[in-house]
């Protein structure tokens, strides 16, 4: 018995030096505690109960507005409530449509009736249930179209450029553009910026089928009556409810016309299977398209248009549904004012085991541990709070909706907004506000890899290492002591607390090692979740642990962990590739223009393919960047400085409290009053999701994009305003 | 009346005025001449004619050894002997395999029997014809195998690096390889030396089918049947007679008995179309290819090996066969012992309207307007000779036994050969000896394209700036003053002469403009020519009005056109480019080697794919380049003074004869007496095919090949060779 003591006191006292591990933003001691109550936490965490909520609230469809939608919210509520926190639900009425007529049909050169429908397999069990949301896109217009087809590849700007080099144009046309490149909503736009009067979108096996690997159910990738559904909502203009911009859509709130509401499509747009995209695509003549646009179907892809005209006729029921946020508190004990968000969405488009329920319950599993810790004496210094999202999938809602009702207090009360959406299985991705780099840094190392049991921050590592192109950047990569941390475009529910209020936002999931082609389809089930993505849960344990780590810190901080050093060199970093671009911009434009008026082009080309010259482009001017420059080298100023000033602080505990209360809310500076041009709801300086990626991030936005748009005399403009929101910043960091 | 006359006048006027061009090697005196005999050559030149030739020599299949293929060399006999010019046929005794039996069938998971023919078409005149040889690799082993089968990518050393990475090994399997990205006869020679017992090539419609665009014969492209014939000989020991290496083949030559000859495969080998290609990559299983290993079929492409089995059964006649060269000369006026040669085979693997006969058919053009010179008084100073080749396809065998047999007369007199084969629409593409670069820059200038009505130069330039990816790279392309040659490997007639021999080589055709899957197969017709290739034969005039002024300067210039500050700067650009090679490689192996030592592999991968680490290979020493700087200062040095030496001598006309001899048996120098390690046959230091690219050019071959197959003492070694022909030269150089 002795020995035995002695050992288990030998263990503990060598876990103890292994706590000797600093945190920042903790002092010594403060650290032991943390690091006790995380030790606690992850022993709550069990992956087979992850298991368990994913089977459990995936059973059923569940997207906004329907039965298994408000049992789903239910569910959560209840668990919230058994775990010990505080719950209840916020509803919000909100504007979604569902189909009422889909039909989709080639009239000529031949016929051929689109089949619109996922074919359920016996292999997955919930793929034939009742209440599933027929294939469609949300927020596509109602509309009854014929026209000519033409293939426009992605359907993005630069694919329409090719067009126009092929000289083909889409106007009065019907397009089928393929997905991939962008969010799907940038689609339809671009088809109805150049004049087209439908869209189809359809998956090709290339991107989502089997040139990716076997289909499902033999292997995880879209079989041929697959479907990706999805809202194609404007959502770069706003997200949320499209009928109230700006503010929470309560039910007495001011509401816009539906017809009026700039978010909602203005054009019909379905979405298709590879297999009635084939017959399409086949009949197409005109041009071949160029060799990067051609997929996998197994024929030679055309661009049209021609003899092949197709018949689309959409109409949707415009209801309104009630919007079910599920949100749990845990009082701070010392700051009840300063709020730890974390969230996760629960609604789906069909049964959504991945997406979102994966995330939901590794969320869940938090929460359960966050109970257990207060059920043990534990008190957070922040109130946390557990957000459980409805209506992200059409567009944001029951995130957005919340962050508008409430914001107000949120930009008051709100440190950070963490959040996740579904999870897989392999490697950590991180993305969220650049101050925050070092906070997940130090969690990175803190946590185990699940199949490797090395860190996630070494495993991650050895990813980027092994991956590396080149001697040098596989070197870069080793030598690397912090990670990156992604800049955040759109996608997910941190986009209105961190582009439109400014609050400090993460968002992480595992991933890379979990292909497949089940999002937004009948096939995102438990039983395709158990076979291809995270099938012991380990990965939703190791996300409730990160999570968990990145709330329980945040919450219990003695100095909140901004290093807005690492905010600096991001910005420096982007402001370089600005140069950059434009530099590069202007002496491509200028020697493409000498070629075309020297007639290199009409030598090149080959005559038979009779195409037009391409046309000379505006010169680049010589932007100057020097209001820029200039803000950030006050930046660094005063970035330098607030780090002295924060370690004295975390040392000497001085101040903590006035140092804490102007951390948290510098992001904030980074807003612009006006927001960015032409979709002032985004108000963030740094980054916003690109107007012609959707999802993808464009950091330094305004500027980019008014320099990717030839736009000069905005570009400057931009320069200007995002130079005094940095100015600003810097002037708020060194006024503490 | 008048009024015409002088328009005419004047027009002649300009036209002399634009004479007044120099010609490099020529006086003005005799540029004044050359022009105006240049001028007379490309009045004769009718590119209905060569349409007619095409015709004419595509009318019936007429491989090495056919009937067909004797009544071609009579045809052109005849031909060469209409124009008047002194005309014989030299016949070779070779051998050459032709298949007896075929057979390759799926056993297993399911069954499935291998079609092996091409489809004839109605609208294809001549794709129904009897004597087309069967679909067949010539110089396969006969073989009765039954294996495993295994997917290997294009079959290349990379692809069974990959293979190895991924833990499948081929030992006693058959392996099927894409065709395409090397010379065919290196898949089954490698799947050989990795222990593979069969080999199975097939054209994959991503690179050779619908994928490319519409197929045969809606389109140019291969259709499901297609199959591309070809030789596998491992052509890059030696090409020609495999049982006559070093010597022409003359009827009572010493031959090696057959089942010694080093350059006949191991192993059976066929080709196959998709069609019979899909049902066995259908049934591979095991792990998914990599993600650039797949193909354009609709199925997901896996690795095996695994119940995929198949059996393949192959006999073939090994008999004798005459080889016909038909040579037609021109004797010298002034140095009948200096002769530029020209040259183009005549034998197809099916009718060949493109392969070789529309290269043949301008050949032919050209000797008809030497001989309307020649009717018109001019006599050339040196002597001419037109060579139409057999036997190319099975492995350059015309040529070579021709260049075996009259080796030391060759080396003593030739001045310089000018191949071509092929012929297309398009660019004028023009590979060989870099101190010709000046000389085919001259010619590019004086040719004017037959669609854009610029010069070929401008028109490549336009091409290169237009297609060029960066803004510098167009500049750089806008402002070049002379065309880059190409170096040559192998794949046509010129190997004997330019690496055996050491003679100054030219290879030029149209093409680029003229995409097709008929290489090789029954399409390679009149009708696929007509529709997809240089349907108005116009490339087939500017071919011969290109090559004619390149055999027209050649034979009557002053002082030859050599200049070897061009080849200085290509072997200094060779030098720096192997000097780059090994230190990257030095780096991207130490780094390699750490992320091994660190287990960075391991921690990357996914655990569930169970992959092997990969094995840490040799460091890589300091290579010591020293002695090739050194050989390149001394041949700096010598070309500068040349030069010089060169512009008195075309100027004050003295030494000439001196000079001349000199000038033409410099490339000699560059030969080694021992050539390349293990091929001993390839003698030239700077060129030569890859061991494992085929026809792929391996510059400073022993020392580049030496380096990617991490033989760092024959690196060294090869270094010293390689420096002591391009000091050999230099002293050469000097000594005139």
């Amino acid at each position: 018995m002795k020995k035995i003591v002695t050992l288990a006191f030998l263990g503990l006292a060598a876990a103890s030096l292994a706590q000797q591990k600093t945190i920042s933003g903790f002092s010594s001691a403060s650290a032991a505690r943390e690091y006790e109550h995380e030790q606690q936490f992850d022993q709550s965490l069990s992956a087979k109960r992850v298991g368990e909520n994913i089977k459990q609230l995936s059973a059923v469809p569940h997207h906004l507005g329907s039965p298994g939608g408000k049992a789903v919210a239910e569910a959560i509520l209840a668990k919230f409530k058994s775990y010990g926190l505080d719950a209840s639900i916020e509803t919000y009425q909100v504007l979604f449509p569902t189909p009422k007529t889909r039909m989709l049909e080639m009239t000529g050169p031949t016929k051929y009736t689109a089949v619109l429908k996922e074919m359920p397999v016996p292999e997955d069990a919930t793929s034939d249930q009742p209440g599933q949301l027929p294939t469609y896109n949300a927020w596509s217009a109602d509309g009854d179209v014929t026209g000519e087809l033409v293939f426009v590849n992605y359907g993005l700007p630069d694919d329409y450029d090719q067009l126009k080099k092929m000289g083909v144009d889409v106007k009065g046309k019907i397009v089928i553009a393929k997905y991939g490149r962008s969010w799907r909503g940038i689609k339809p736009k671009v088809a109805y910026e150049h004049g087209a009067i439908g869209c189809i979108i359809y998956s090709d096996p290339k991107d989502d089928g089997y040139v990716q690997g076997d289909v499902y159910p033999k292997g995880a990738y879209k079989n041929e009556y697959g479907v990706q559904r999805g809202s194609v909502m404007d959502m770069v203009i706003y997200p949320g409810d499209p009928l109230t911009p700006g503010e929470g859509a309560t039910k007495n709130a001011k509401r816009l016309d539906r017809l009026s509401a700039p978010t909602i499509l203005k054009i019909p747009v379905l979405p298709i299977s590879y297999h009635d995209a084939q017959p399409l695509l086949a009949a197409l003549d005109g041009q071949v398209a160029p060799a990067d646009w051609r997929g996998g179907l197994p024929i030679t892809y055309h661009i049209g248009p021609g003899k092949s005209t197709v018949h689309l006729k959409l109409e949707f029921n415009w209801d309104m549904v009630p919007c079910y946020d599920v949100i749990a508190k845990i009082k701070g004990s010392k700051y009840p004012d300063q709020w730890v968000i974390r969230g996760n969405h629960h609604d789906a488009w069909v049964n959504g085991a991945s997406d979102p329920i994966s995330g939901q319950s590794a969320m869940l599993e938090e929460a359960k541990a966050m109970g257990d810790l207060l059920k043990n004496g534990w008190k957070p210094k922040r109130t946390i709070m557990y957000c459980a999202w409805d209506g992200e999938e059409p567009s944001l809602i029951g995130s957005t909706e919340f962050a508008e009702a409430h914001a107000k207090e949120l930009q008051q009360k709100a440190v950070v907004y963490i959040n996740s959406d579904g999870n897989g299985r392999g490697f950590l991705g991180a993305g969220g506000s650049h101050a925050l780099e070092n906070f997940v840094t130090e969690i990175e190392k803190d946590v185990t890899d699940p199949e490797t049991q090395v860190s996630l921050f070494e495993r991650n590592k050895s990813r980027q290492a092994v991956n590396a192109a080149s001697a040098k950047s596989r070197k870069e990569a080793i030598d690397q002591q912090h990670i990156r941390l992604g800049a955040l475009g759109s996608g997910s529910d941190y986009t209105a607390f961190l582009q439109h209020l400014g609050i400090p936002t993460l968002d992480m999931e595992f991933g890379g090692e979990d292909g497949g082609g089940d999002y937004h389809s009948i096939f995102d089930s438990y039983d395709d979740y158990v076979r291809f993505k995270d099938g012991t849960f380990v990965y939703g344990r190791t996300l409730a642990s990160v999570m968990g780590k990145a709330t329980l810190r945040m919450a219990d901080a003695d100095v909140l962990p901004f290093d807005f050093r690492s905010l600096y060199s991001t910005l420096d970093r982007y402001s370089k590739e600005l140069t950059d671009l434009s530099n590069q911009m202007r002496e491509s434009t200028a020697i493409e223009n000498q070629l075309i008026k020297s007639n290199r082009f009409a030598q090149a080309y080959d005559p038979q393919d009779k195409l037009p010259q391409p046309e000379a482009k505006s010169e680049v001017p010589n932007i100057d960047f020097a209001p820029l420059k200039a803000a950030l080298d006050s930046l660094k100023k005063s970035t330098d400085k607030l780090s002295i000033a924060w370690e004295q602080a975390a040392q000497n505990g001085k101040d903590q409290d006035k140092l804490n209360k102007m951390l948290y809310r510098a992001e904030q500076q980074l807003l612009s009053e006006q927001g960015l041009p032409r979709r002032p709801w985004f108000k963030h300086s740094i980054y916003a999701p690109g107007f012609y990626t959707g999802y993808g991030v464009k950091t330094l936005p305004g500027i980019r994009e008014a320099i990717e748009e030839r736009n000069w005399n905005e570009a400057q403009q931009q320069i200007t305003l995002a130079s005094q929101s940095i100015t600003k910043l810097a002037g708020y960091l060194s006024a503490y």
